[in-house]
């Protein structure tokens, strides 16, 4: 049993809330308004200390259990959540000449992407406040995982998706039993359409930026970073950013670790956008917001009006880091180089993340020294068509069988 | 450091062997004469407790390295294999009216098959001796976890696929790195052929019907499912045949949890064919095995030539087990019906052991009161075609944009 939230507050004008049930967004914000749920640090410092973790058996998401908003442990489902893989990628490393390359590789959750450690807790929520229906809005991971966590737990779900969504992504959501709402018009209408439907039926939605319990679940990332680095942390984090939840979420972790004295300093982290969909660049760059109408095949990050701007500003600015766009090219290069070297097969948005890094590499931002965590937010098997795109040079053999039987046949 | 093996053993005739690097099967019996890993069980009987295996804090297949054809742990890759989830599946068993369901999700594997435990320790047994080179014939998981794993390890491969082969497939393949041969032939040519030119050129051969290391990956599924009920094995563990060698590698590792006294009794193994590939059916009911020309979505199981057909009829028969076919329809249905009730996603092979567990249960062989653990080998993301056709009922609703936004409206 576990409850040390003390309240929600605002990430625009600070004004600060009960963390109530249906309390979405900063009554006086509005949408703005996202709101950053806010915990007993002191009543956790002296609890959760290094000793504390060494001696945690938990092997999942579930270890940073005190910091999640959740009362209780019966509503969380089986499916085995976090606690992904890093692994130092010492092939990759030496191919580049950059020894401290680690990759956290979280298309190793259960329905394959990083999605599924918000997913996890916000199912987890609507049960423990009664609700039966969710909702999300969305064409690729969040709604998988949303689908995948509601058949396990038993909820109804709702996902609004473009009616040009790819048939593929559809299908995984058919399979775990959601119903599939084929919405005529872009992602961006399919997202303002959940939101009034959650309102108007009182569903529990699962949209990342506006539910402000769903980010809890994406920093366990940053925590699980943090301590499998043995609290020594790494020196950047490198992420792809869509609407900006999932960078800010592992920052939060970080920026949690050090609050309570486990990690004497943070990472700083590298968010990367495609060429074609890079709002939260051209903020970082320029200071304001202009939705853009993206142009990538990392459908992941293929956001033209990212939603969570003011945190994953925030995150990438309090940590010292940066943000940097990639091309289509440099990403389907990326997919076949990180599969090559490390066995780790990611969808484009994941791989956007090392091609990033290798970006920064080359430009001095980050140093040959220096320790670098990308993590891959997607597993590759959900985007074959991209693979394929990614592998057009790949090496196919059509032997000549009589040829070959006849070399084979003169060895024996 | 370990190396426990003290001897091969012919599956066929009983001659033994020294374990030599390049032996593959019995002088004797040629093709037939598969060879099994013998091990010194009296030396590890004091070393492997209860009490070893509770301090051990490794959680993947290597937690079970004494048991293993490795002298040193040098070679083994980071991608982290085996430890998979089990889980029990309790709406389902609600809905089912059956309490004690299990499921081993082996879908969350590296490269997302139960495949990968065996080419983790081939690839690993290849770095041992020195080999550059390995090759297999297949086209799907088999493959695929071998590029994987040796894409990590940094060895060539060689991948033998009938030219018919799905291009997803052969993308992960690409992806991977490997060198893939499209051969103008069924799969039955290309597997000869790999065999030939691993003969001719040396190349570390990873069938597993021919190199006796393999299994021994195979068998730590049985070493978990043992240890995950604590050591009180369940009434039965129903898996997938193809080949046959992984279900007679999942045997064995309870045969030897069981000699080393570690569980008092082993479960009853049930494999399931699909009604278009059952050579092991009806060699189980008959005795002999007829080739036969395989026909079944399922590709992972769409053998006709079951290459380990000894070791399983003997895995089989000596757990005091059952063989059972299932239609393709029925695996499809299977497929929808596990991931809704549990949120796991199987490919059609995994969700044919659901669905083989279902028939079995009807027809009483399986009682009400039994514990059973049915083992999805496969990730149902790497065949999207067929959860495809699974879903042909699924909800899509394409709602009336103009009618919802009146009704939205209307609400405020």
């Amino acid at each position: 049993m576990s409850w040390f939230v003390t309240h929600l507050e605002c990430v625009h004008c600070g004004r600060r809330y009960d963390p109530a049930p249906d309390r979405y967004v900063c009554t006086e914000c509005g949408i703005k308004g996202i709101l950053d749920v806010k915990y007993d640090y002191e009543a956790l410092t002296g609890r959760l200390t290094r000793e504390w973790f060494r001696q945690s058996p938990d092997r999942s998401q579930w270890r940073y259990f005190d910091l999640l908003p959740l009362a209780r442990r019966e509503t969380i489902q089986d499916l085995q959540v976090g606690w992904t893989p890093l692994y130092l990628a010492g092939r990759l490393g030496e191919h580049l000449g950059f020894p401290n390359l680690y990759i956290k590789d979280d298309g190793r959750n259960p329905t394959g992407s990083f999605k599924d450690r918000a997913s996890a807790v916000g199912v987890a929520r609507a049960l423990e406040i009664g609700a039966r229906v969710v909702a999300c809005a969305s064409t690729g991971n969040a709604a998988s995982s949303l689908a995948g966590f509601s058949a396990a737990a038993g909820l109804t779900s709702y996902i609004f998706v473009p009616a040009t969504a790819p048939e593929a992504k559809v299908t995984q959501l058919l399979v775990y039993g959601a119903n599939v709402l084929l919405v005529d018009g872009t992602y961006d209408e399919a997202y303002y359409l959940c939101n009034a439907a959650c309102e108007r039926w009182g569903w529990y939605n699962r949209n990342c930026a506006i539910n402000p319990y769903l980010m809890e679940g994406k920093k366990t990332a940053g925590w699980e970073i943090a301590e499998q680095f043995g609290w020594d942390p790494p020196d950047w984090v490198v992420m792809a950013v869509g609407d900006g939840c999932s960078l800010a979420g592992v920052w939060k972790g970080f920026a949690e670790a050090k609050l309570l004295g486990l990690i004497d300093r943070t990472p700083r982290m590298a968010g990367v956008q495609a060429e074609g969909a890079r709002p939260l660049v051209d903020a970082f760059e320029r200071g304001s917001v202009a939705p853009v109408r993206p142009q990538t095949l990392a459908d992941s990050i293929a956001v033209g009006e990212p939603r969570n701007a003011a945190k994953v500003l925030r995150a990438v600015r309090d940590s010292q880091g940066t943000m940097i766009t990639v091309s289509d090219d440099d990403i389907l290069a990326a997919i076949h180089e990180l599969a090559r070297f490390t066995g780790v097969f990611a969808e484009p948005a994941g791989a956007a993340a090392y091609a990033g890094f290798k970006k920064l590499l080359h430009a001095g931002v980050i140093g040959r020294e220096e320790r670098v965590v990308v993590v891959v937010t997607g597993n590759g098997l959900k985007d074959i068509k991209s693979a394929r795109a990614a592998v057009q040079g790949g090496r196919t053999l059509r032997p000549d069988l009589a040829e070959l039987a006849k070399i084979l046949e003169a060895a024996r």
